[in-house]
């Protein structure tokens, strides 16, 4: 009578208990770091209303929603004016397609019950509508920090240090924080005196330099029909093209100031401060660097951004930056904010990758195996007993083949078992040799 | 420029850090716990198919599930095809109204890779779109632990254990467990031969004989077209309207044997082993009596059911029962299984409207108020140094209303504060009074 057992949802995964043992001591250690730096957890509903999510800020992702229809009279009353084209009006909530823009919402409702200065640790499933292929989920963690209420550099020192220590203490070690500020990008493109309308496309290209190498990028803004003059501009301010600087950041100020152009200082030491810090920190464990070409996919940034890269991995493992403006879009007040997210679906596969990271992460359960016709009551209280003088105890009835039961206690996270006759008597404690 | 900023959906809410520090020591007590007693954590989608939530065990939740559309062509081809009265298939995903039917797909889907006795933790939102009240959200945290692959009475018996165990280390006391059985249910109707189509009838009258009284009941049954005489003999078999007897499972086994009753003796001695037990582990503190009015309401119950009461709270604040047939309706091949949910928003609401809870649970961070001229490094190495020496420590600018400014950085979790001149100079460390 067997037939084909109802999978999850596709694109979304069940998560087993060995794997479950390895993220919650993941997220354990992480909510432990960024609890050291003064973050709170806060948690929001993983539905917001449609409304909040497809503004014009999520950019592409607020196109993958996943939109849940209305209910009772309200459905049927939007089904009854579908119109011919297939348009229609069936939806009044959606699943969050990240933890930033709940956030906004989230402060911009609860401000008169918020302290002036937020420090939020979020840990929490968001959805996204991709086309589902290897290494991208439709559900997935991510696990964001944001500042709430403070000014650039000490927000994002503190953002960016909490983060670099938490993945240390997961056992990350040379990572590499590329750092950059939209400002700047933006002086660069005004001083190349390029049209605003045309800056996210120099953009674009810039954030492509390491694929398509200096012509490319020259030809990538040619195509997008910025004059050649401005192009000569852009490469002469950037360097882009010439001999990689010891200092890209003290390079990219003297160029301003060849150019007399007027690029904010402010935005110069900031940046150093935050660079400077990093690196101190980091003590060669991990080391941050000016990348001028970082750029940053999301609309809603307005200053520093970074990106945290590991060893050849073609994904980042971390990214964020400061986005004064978004929390004001919803409330219409602004508030300073910037925040960091570690993509913990990433981080457990290279972590999986690198090490036998279950082996070392059994609960230190020990089996009871009783036999099938010792009396339910003295298997119970014998259970009761061993758990005062040993800790986490599991009951089992004994399986014939007991070989193979034992592996299967590892899996569960045992680590040691002792056996159980009819007529109540214990065998000793016995050690599983693991899977 | 203010407006009135986006709200959470209706009937969901917002948890702010204060009270997410109170829910984290619960669920972190709860799950050590759970873990004494071999469970383990797993996890599922927040979503799953459609048809896996709207079959016919999930009774009246079924009806309350939020449903997510279809995307790209087929959401447009559903559109196409709605009828004139209204109806259409146009979602194919639908938000978990529980965690047993998750759990039961779980174990269908991942039987190959899972032992053959599985112990689950879960703890996780659930989602209903129940008109909003107080009380009822609409998003909402159940804490649930499941065995699979386990007979009665030791499951049960674990279970209990394991939830008396759970709610006494988050400080309940005097709590009553209800247990009953439903095959007892099911014989009592056979018996006093009420015809199965309305065992159902039968089963609710039952349970509103609390509220009700003996006559309520005898009339609602009489009300459901069950004729006088088998309501005489189901009364009499109950006993319901003679006196309280001391025992009521002895009293009622002694009503079948008088009867001439073909009861399962098996169910009397499983319940008589789980009463004896818990009763014994309760040592006072809690306790369990059987209570034949005990029904529950959802439709998959099999075998012991179970519902915890506290004071004259007008709510049970967990239950669950056996349900050994769900994981063959989804899989074709069945599977012994029990489980019981803590309800946590009301563990939660307890607690709070009981005790001063937030006040205990400081994460102890010192806060680093310091002066806004000093030097970004200056303050940030500042904070480093003290980390290492007094642990968490978070950084704020002074603000000029300094006892304001307190007052808030204890709902922070903040225990004590160092204020930091503009020279870098640190003060005493000083205790936060509180809120």
């Amino acid at each position: 009578m067997s037939r084909r057992a109802p999978q999850p949802p596709r694109g979304m995964r069940d998560i087993l208990p060995a794997e479950m043992r390895v993220r919650d001591a993941l997220m354990a250690t992480i909510v432990a770091t960024f609890h050291r730096y003064g973050f709170s957890r806060i948690e929001t509903p993983a539905l917001e209303m449609i409304e909040t999510l497809t503004g014009d800020d999520g950019g592409e992702n607020a196109k993958l929603v996943f939109q849940v229809m209305k209910r009772g009279d309200k459905l049927q009353e939007a089904l009854a004016e579908v119109a011919e084209d297939g348009s229609a009006d069936i939806a009044d909530l959606g699943l969050r397609f990240d933890l930033t823009v709940p956030l906004c919402r989230f402060v911009a409702a609860n401000r008169a019950k918020l302290p002036a200065i937020l420090k939020t640790i979020q840990i929490a499933p968001v959805w996204r509508a991709e086309r589902p292929q290897k290494g991208r989920l439709r559900q997935f963690y991510q696990c964001d920090i944001d500042t709430l209420g403070l000014a650039p550099p000490l927000a994002e020192i503190e953002l960016l240090s909490a983060s670099a220590e938490a993945l240390k203490a997961l056992g990350f070690k040379n990572f590499r924080i590329r750092v950059n500020d939209r400002r700047l990008l933006t002086a660069i493109a005004h001083q190349a005196q390029i049209p605003e309308a045309q800056h996210g496309a120099v953009f674009i290209a810039l954030d492509k330099l390491d694929k398509i190498g200096p012509d490319g990028v020259a030809k990538a803004l040619a195509e997008s029909g910025i004059e050649e003059q401005a192009i000569a501009r852009l490469m002469t301010l950037t360097g882009i093209g010439g001999e990689m600087a010891d200092d890209p950041l003290e390079a990219l100020a003297q160029s301003f100031a060849a150019a007399g152009a007027a690029a904010d200082e402010q935005v110069f030491t900031d940046l150093r401060t935050l660079l400077d810090h990093i690196n101190i920190a980091g003590n060669g464990d991990f080391h941050a660097m000016f990348d001028l070409t970082l750029v940053r996919g999301m609309g809603y940034y307005t200053g520093p951004i970074f990106e945290f890269d590991y060893k050849d991995y073609p994904f980042s493992i971390a990214g964020g930056g400061r986005y004064d403006n978004l929390v004001g879009k919803l409330s219409g007040q602004d508030m300073p904010a910037c925040g960091i997210s570690l993509g913990f679906e990433r981080l457990v596969t290279i972590l999986e990758e690198e090490r036998e990271f279950a082996a070392g992460t059994g609960d230190g359960v020990l089996a009871l195996l009783y036999d099938k016709n010792t009396p339910a009551r003295a298997v119970s209280e014998t259970a009761a007993r061993l758990r005062g003088a040993e800790g986490a105890v599991s009951l089992y009835p004994r399986a014939k083949r007991m070989g193979k039961q034992l592996g299967g206690l590892a899996e569960l996270g045992c680590d040691r078992y002792v056996t159980m006759e009819a007529d109540g008597s214990l065998g000793d404690i016995r050690v599983l040799s693991g899977t």
